[in-house]
């Protein structure tokens, strides 16, 4: 029997920051017309609380570690304001969105991050998606919207990676549907030349990531962008595609699409 | 055919503000048997933040004014910090529970509270509550846990009443499952006196709270709150008790139940 399509997208701070861009992706989001996941990430609105709140970012080697204090501002900005804000923009576009977080029904499962060299504080590593769960709701016609907060199922709340939220919901339901995952971000895809915008490189396989990687045109922050990707299709998503806002229109040609 | 039992509760601030209560209290609910939902109210959380924040809480005759700076906060602290830390402690006590505000599968609709003499600002007045939506998620096993915050249908969020939503939510039910309505605040009960905390009214039908409506034993605090309880059992709702955090402890004998 051929499973059902199933899309699931991710945005970034590029897009939740800008609130043009976000009533127009959203509306292009409610569009779309198979069953549907958006998994959102922060924005600057937690920093910018953690420092009106006189909070200064905790970072160590270029990370931030989440201690008790950003834990609650994340819990607040990203399941609080953001999750509802989207959740209710949705709802007027006629998707009937429900915003959850890892916590909700007991949807997403992690671990605190072990204590190894850094201890990155209240960081969750996911180790469940419960699909049956999500895929009752899809079901009843629900569009689960999640943000980048888990639990451990002993009460603690986890401030967890977007993209790697992404990448494990799109695994865990790659088998119950035909399952497509869209990373999107502030460029057009992965780009050949930083300098050329339009640069795109259409279509990566395993072996043209390795060569990009060992060329150097998959720089830092892309590298666990597409690590991400590539863990998804090795166990089973179907299709990853990576691009801007406008990768969900259906008359968008120009994204990268990923293979192994 | 008999209908389900459903038992719902709503706490407010007394519990919200004291972390050792609301641990207690999540326990007992956890083992409550029934179906059930819970509703929270905010606490001292949000005017804390605003205070933070620089904000100062507008009142026009003693009543709260809801400006969109503080919509955002009511947002972050009920939808966001409360309703998540809730969540994941019911999750941890076994109750498989779901935050949820009015937005989320658009569970309740309200429209922003007409101007009158007074502009409430956000401030939004129940329409509907879709109980259909709700049973599903009962009869999935899911505990929806609601924030005090709904939606318009048409992109607004809107700051409503803990109280209202608890009896709205009650009498859309009732029509489904035989519901129990709790009202836990700090009392054990609607008192005789003020000054003798066990003087507790064990029993008042409609008669007897005209009477203490006249004799002034329900005074100001009181009269919203049982107004809600009375307008929830005109409606079909079966059953109201209001208490303390023991209201739902099968021992506690010691409550004001309400009957028309």
């Amino acid at each position: 029997m051929t499973k059902q399509k199933l899309h699931i997208v991710k945005i970034g701070g590029n897009i939740i920051n800008d609130e043009a861009l976000l009533t127009s992706f959203l509306k292009d989001f409610s569009a779309l017309s198979t069953p549907k996941i958006l998994i959102h990430g922060g924005g600057k609105k937690a920093t910018e609380l953690a420092s009106i709140m006189g909070l200064k970012p905790k970072m160590i080697n270029g990370r931030r570690i989440t201690d008790e204090a950003n834990l609650d501002i994340v819990t607040m900005v990203y399941a609080g304001l953001l999750n509802k804000k989207i959740t209710a923009q949705l709802q007027k576009n006629g998707c009937n969105a429900m915003g959850l977080s890892g916590a909700d029904a007991n949807c997403i499962l992690a671990h605190k991050r072990t204590v190894a060299a850094i201890d990155y504080g209240f960081a969750g590593d996911v180790d469940l998606v419960n699909s049956s769960t999500i895929k009752m709701f899809l079901k009843n016609n629900i569009t689960p919207v999640f943000c980048a907060i888990t639990h451990d199922k002993n009460g603690q709340l986890l401030n967890t990676n977007a993209d790697t939220i992404a990448s494990e919901i799109a695994i865990a339901m790659s088998g119950l549907y035909e399952t497509e995952l869209n990373y999107i971000f502030e460029l057009k895809g992965v780009l050949e030349s930083v300098e050329d915008k339009n640069s795109v490189i259409k279509h990566i396989n395993s072996k043209k990531y390795k060569q990009l990687i060992k060329e150097g045109v998959i720089s830092e922050g892309m590298l666990p962008k597409l690590h991400n990707c590539f863990s998804a299709l090795e166990k089973g998503v179907q299709k990853v595609k990576i691009g801007d806002a406008t990768l969900i229109k259906k008359e968008n040609k120009l994204y990268t699409i990923l293979s192994i």
